[in-house]
């Protein structure tokens, strides 16, 4: 089984289970079903038994899940067993905040480089981090063992700034930059984009009316070849 | 047929779409075709004429689509055809950096107000945004016509601020706060969980070794009761 064909929606969901049982865990409950650990953060308790039974059979009957025991798997399904380091490319106001993002001291991630070409910028310490000139990405990168890019440039330099990063042998990309990226097999990019993210909340409140009203029926079944 | 139906991945390529349509009329194209589209920006033909024919016939055999007209269509359905106002709650690093976010100020998202309860915040401007008092929040939300509130808060006071929010009518919700909110049918939440994504990556980067490794074998058409 390939790691890569299980879908990112999958992985979120894991993600999601390990954050409640972590919560579950300092409120010193030891053992969770998952109707219970459903209905308290909001989930689906059918889809929680179906993605764990996916990696193996981790609930006992009568008891539910033993809390302690499947943090330890999630963390190891989802590779948390171990530090990450990650570099933020792009040192403006978006990428600062990111390193600066409380959520990511708290995981395994730890940012131990930013990356700008402005030289006003390089030498200067964003929580901890310093920024480092993009001309010794390589280095960089290389010294300090960063697995993990964050692309946080605009759009028009972040095609480039991909192929730099696939040139340093890293091999996961968090990108912010609101343009599609080409992944490939060897390289994985999750992009961030807000504005669609926006513009998908916009459609929401249009609703039906704007459809409607401008004669733009939804139609199903439909394909024609163009 | 209710806009909600239509799932976010179909949401998040229409404005794809879009994106990469204006980039082409920069360009001054008139006409694309959706193998010329899927192939310029890395996505997929068959895909785009199934999200495009669910709401109408846009394109035209032998020719493809008229970029303009498309464009137009797009805007309509996603609820672009007007402007929308947006309020930030939490005026820490993550919600000034999204104030100042390039992205929102090209699209029709405006940041018409932050909000903090740090009384040394209060008063001062951020991309030409006032940070208000959130005691204020409900008469700042009405006198600006906010309708899509971003939610930039620690974890623990997300569920509480998603209240306010409800109370105050507004019906789109983009959450940075690492915790699943509770949605409704009468308010949308788009979460952009930083953590998750990154945890995906991990995931990515962790590949079958770690899965093998720990005897976490990933199996098919287990589902029992727990």
């Amino acid at each position: 089984m390939k790691a890569e064909k299980i879908s990112e929606l999958t992985t979120n969901r894991l993600s999601i289970y390990l954050r409640c049982l972590l919560e579950l865990r300092s409120e010193g409950q030891s053992t969770v079903s998952s109707a219970a650990l459903a209905k308290r953060f909001h989930l689906n308790s059918a889809q929680i038994r179906k993605d764990l039974a996916y990696f193996g059979e981790f609930g006992i009957r009568g008891v539910g899940y033993y809390v302690d025991t499947l943090i330890d798997n999630l963390r190891t399904i989802l590779g948390l067993d171990h530090d990450h380091n990650v570099c933020i490319i792009g040192s403006g106001r978006l990428g600062t905040a990111l390193a600066d993002y409380n959520g990511f001291r708290k995981s395994n991630f730890s940012v131990k480089a930013l990356f700008d070409a402005d030289a006003k910028k390089i030498g200067k310490k964003v929580g901890g981090a310093e920024i480092f000139d993009i001309k010794n990405f390589q280095s960089v990168v290389k010294r300090n063992n960063i697995d993990i890019a964050v692309i946080a440039v605009p759009a028009d330099s972040a095609e480039r700034v991909l192929e730099l990063v696939a040139k340093a042998g890293i091999k996961a990309v968090m990108n912010f930059a609101p343009v599609p990226l080409k992944a490939s097999d060897h390289l994985k990019v999750r992009t961030v984009d807000l504005t669609t993210c926006l513009e998908s909340l916009s459609f929401f409140l249009a609703g039906t009316e704007s459809i409607n009203g401008s004669g733009l029926k939804p139609k199903r079944n439909t394909r024609r070849k163009r």
